[in-house]
């Protein structure tokens, strides 16, 4: 039995984290971590969830916590997890971190585009990306995860065997990313509201979002050479689901089924990742509440260009299921226990 | 292994049935039937499910598939489970109709507000309504099992307690019910487009509606006495979820206590059926794709009237989820194999 | 030119009322009043009017506005209006109140129902009910109109024929009401939240919600006697739109045609009433961004009730709609002077 | 008074011209032509007119038309105004044709991405590109005019004056546009159903879509050389607006001022196009409802790239209200007579 403890548990990711782990019978949930709901019934805040579990919301206590839980998820705001981070933790207990403390190399970068100081950078050189498909491995054997962005996990794997293989002039990547609204949070914020929301569609973070230069550094890793892009994330009337649209110019002359063999080449072995025929395109429903990441791509001919087309549910391969997917990997479980769930339609 | 045939598996409730059943490995779809799609790959109609099966849509062939399959799911129009019916089919195959062809003891009932002359009334005496939380022991039993419609099981299921209990008068007794999209299927109309349908709300079948007579039967029953009521459905923009809201004259004096414990009489070991506490009410999004029905009520003082109120998925405990239970009942297994699914929200 | 204030003009009632009258050349706005925004460009925080005003939002201050404006409309939390009105105001300026402050004629109603002690029960008898349809003549030479809640103005408009006409039992009226999220207001609290309404419906406010006492006050006058009546709103997944559906016993034997004729004794010649021919059903869409209010009815023989349908736009009929529509006949103009607009489809 | 008539009113373009023309005093609508719809009420199908009109449906008939019509619009399938134009009806009548028979000077255009033979090339000489902001004063004499697409609409007012005035290399020009469900029309389709479409979201026509020509063309005239683009359109789960994000490399360094002057240079004197201030957003809630063009831009440093983005509803600048734009010009009225409707939020 993994012992199991969620700090931040009644934000969405936390709650999709007791989502997918509340059904699993060889995990406990031992701690549901809210500041903010501290001695209230967890299932009286979240109800899809009443009469399957009576536990209370604690307070935060990350060093408490190490002691009674094998793993620790902070789904929490940047610079938390970091401020708390000590090396008695990680002796004690794996840490699954769904912010984005730990998943720069460099603590500058960091700094600069999230406007806070890192409160713990000499835990940066051992925390892993926790992108499986990626750092299978070294996940196995981390007692750091730096669970990876929506964006970063949607726009990534789109894109990664294309710059892997050099199909595609990494100087030309411009990465036009859709969003649901749960992305935002479960914060009381005017533009969250539902009447803001619905019937509109806006972008935001023009040229300046955060989850820009984690792409960045792992499309980096990729090509051998620092790689550059253009990210605009946008707002979509919908609750779940990432729809990226990247593009990028060819080459060289490549046919449909050259590139879908170099998708295959990378992805064809992962059960989570589904390469789909040339000729169709991803839809977020179609992933819709999985863990699945949906995949296609398009040539165009006239501008010699590729379009590179991926969709997740933010999330679950977007959060809480890469979370869970790490935490396997970390535990030596099959990579998609408790993770097979069906995407719901309609 | 239990081996399963589903005809109509394209619509909306046969393609639920494929992601409870799909996921099961005590059970096997060996058939999708799909009359509009024979000979086409069921996962390139239905996404979700891509990479998980390859099988393809066959044509209706009721008799043969009872050849193949330990038991046969109907997801199928009015007229059509009974038309192909016979003795036969029921000797070699459990056949669970998710239709009204079964759901009426008295076939003149099923002709006067379906307009259709009932195809095979021979069967309808063995025929049990399948709604386990009441039938439960007929069911195990059973050969035939009419599955309940969406709006009578969430509005029995609401009810039930009350009549039982005598607390409500059965003559005052009125539903407003509202559900969202996918009840309506996925055959193209106009009225089920996107633009019509979103950002708009409307009564349907006024004093006429199909599921009025089937829930006056069950009301009847518990009540012992024949029940009349008013059943007014309207439609509302979102793709999943029913909501029940019921009003009836108490009979009587009655604490909110009282009311409560009437319905724990009935509910508090049924996994599915979740009472709230006094002073709560459903929200469909805390049942959305799940098995489960979450059921308050509100005493109205000032005009001695209960307001009861339930929700449940209409795709699940409303069809599929229930069809899979009264599966489940049937072959011997917990009740909730393969239904422990926890709503996904948001 | 009539020179208009509006205090409360960045909620979205205000904001509405912005749009109805920025439109009109006969019509000056002279006063955004926002708490919230003084000395913000309104303009910037409602983006539809850019470029159409350069104003500037400005703190309460109703009477300093009483001396600019000719007529001020106060679209702010309940309790303000009332604690700010003077003689002095009255003296200068007509008052279109469309908070609950001036809707009943008995201060202890507003004190039970509101739980705020009444700030200013003198105004309350001069106060006039602003629903055109019934109180036209007493509108047109008012200084002080209260301008009626959004349920209240739906409901009643679908009910009052009928009680009026003596064609149904007062007692047995349940009013099951739903609306858009507009009607939630524009403050940043989580159940408003987009992911929180959309893809979901529920009950509110069951049995204690305070439009019950405005409708029963005015349906009370209309038949002459005391109603009470049974009434549940719900929060439905659209932006405007209030959808009532009304239950009632037929006091007698009745047809179609006749029910037809009372409701169109009453409405035939009003503009923004459109009684439906029998048979037909109100639908939200057909009336949003409009100040009509679309009225329809069914016989219901097995049970002897009459269900009848109402719908409006909230924001429109319910709320800004209804106030300009009261301003236009306080200041003689014709009633629908800019509540032309047709509702915008889709 | 002009006499204006409409074939295919019954579609969601032809339906917001009846909503646009009908509240005229100075247009009268002779002519509802619906081929689907001959003889029935046109407001017993878009109820959002009813009361307002009693016309009944015609069939198509264009020479019929323009012997009672000043203007014919005709919101019809691609191929039909063409197949349908002659001489004496431009004699008789102007025409406004929201499909894209004319909309290209070479029918091998047309003929390559229609796939359909172009019925009536001879008139593409004198055909006018409607878009006034571009072509006002030909469109004041012309007597055919090709109504300009959505997209297409939508994407050229972004790109115009960065294109004109050379700021951006016009051989890195990227377009992803995100439109409502309103462009797909209110034809029965499955992939139009409201519960195929909401909570999702997906590319289409990737590399191959029909408008892309068209922008492609209208760049062409503003680069003074041929420009060749990557478009793809994306479906979002609201029923209108069009949302279009550009990208392309900056041709030198540039400030942000500099690029506003540039816009402001080319629209500060248009009433419908409304240029943000620079780290402003488009959205399309802020122009719902109406014939505005919200255009932005960011400057990204990083990449040496400008993102262009614009907004409009694509059914009313995007078709219906530019086409009565397009009228007013042709019959010398102020050009946003009947057109200044507020957007409606929310």
């Amino acid at each position: 039995m993994i012992k199991a403890g969620i700090i931040g548990a009644t934000g969405y990711a936390g709650a999709e984290l007791v989502r997918l782990l509340l059904q699993r019978e060889d995990v406990q949930i031992v701690w549901y971590g809210s500041k903010s709901y501290v001695g209230e019934d967890f299932s009286y805040i979240y109800r899809n969830v009443a009469h399957l579990t009576n536990e209370t919301c604690r307070d935060d206590d990350m060093a408490g916590l190490a002691d009674l839980a094998d793993v620790i998820f902070t789904a929490t705001p940047q610079g938390f997890c970091a401020s708390q981070m000590t090396e008695e933790i990680l002796q004690k207990a794996r840490v699954i971190d769904l912010s984005a403390d730990f998943r720069f190399k460099d603590a500058d970068v960091y700094e600069k585009w999230y406007q806070i100081p890192h409160p713990a950078p000499r835990f940066l050189p051992e925390a892993v990306y926790g992108l499986p498909e990626i750092n299978r491995d070294r996940i196995r054997g981390a007692r750091l995860i730096a669970n990876p962005g929506c964006y970063p996990t949607c726009a990534f794997l789109t894109l990664y065997p294309m710059v892997r293989e050099k199909l595609i002039d990494t100087d030309t990547i411009i990465i036009d990313a859709k969003s649901g609204t749960s992305g935002a949070g479960r914060s009381a914020k005017v533009p969250s509201l539902y009447c803001e929301v619905n019937e509109s569609m806006k972008p935001y973070g023009v040229a300046t979002h955060r989850h820009t230069p984690e792409i960045e550094e792992q499309l980096s890793y990729a090509a051998g050479r620092p790689v550059t892009i253009s990210f605009t994330p946008h707002l979509v009337p919908m609750n779940r689901g990432i729809l990226v649209t990247a593009y990028a110019s060819l080459t060289g002359p490549v046919t449909a089924e050259e590139v879908k063999a170099a998708y295959d080449k990378y992805y064809a072995d992962e059960y989570f990742v589904r390469v789909m025929k040339p000729g169709l395109v991803p839809q977020t429903r179609w992933v819709e509440g999985s863990n699945f990441a949906d995949i296609a791509f398009q040539i165009d001919e006239r501008t010699n260009r590729l379009v590179m087309m991926g969709s997740i549910d933010n999330m679950v391969k977007g959060a809480a299921g890469q979370a869970v997917q790490n935490m396997n990997l970390m535990f030596g479980l099959p990579e998609n226990t408790g993770l097979k769930q069906i995407p719901v339609f309609p």
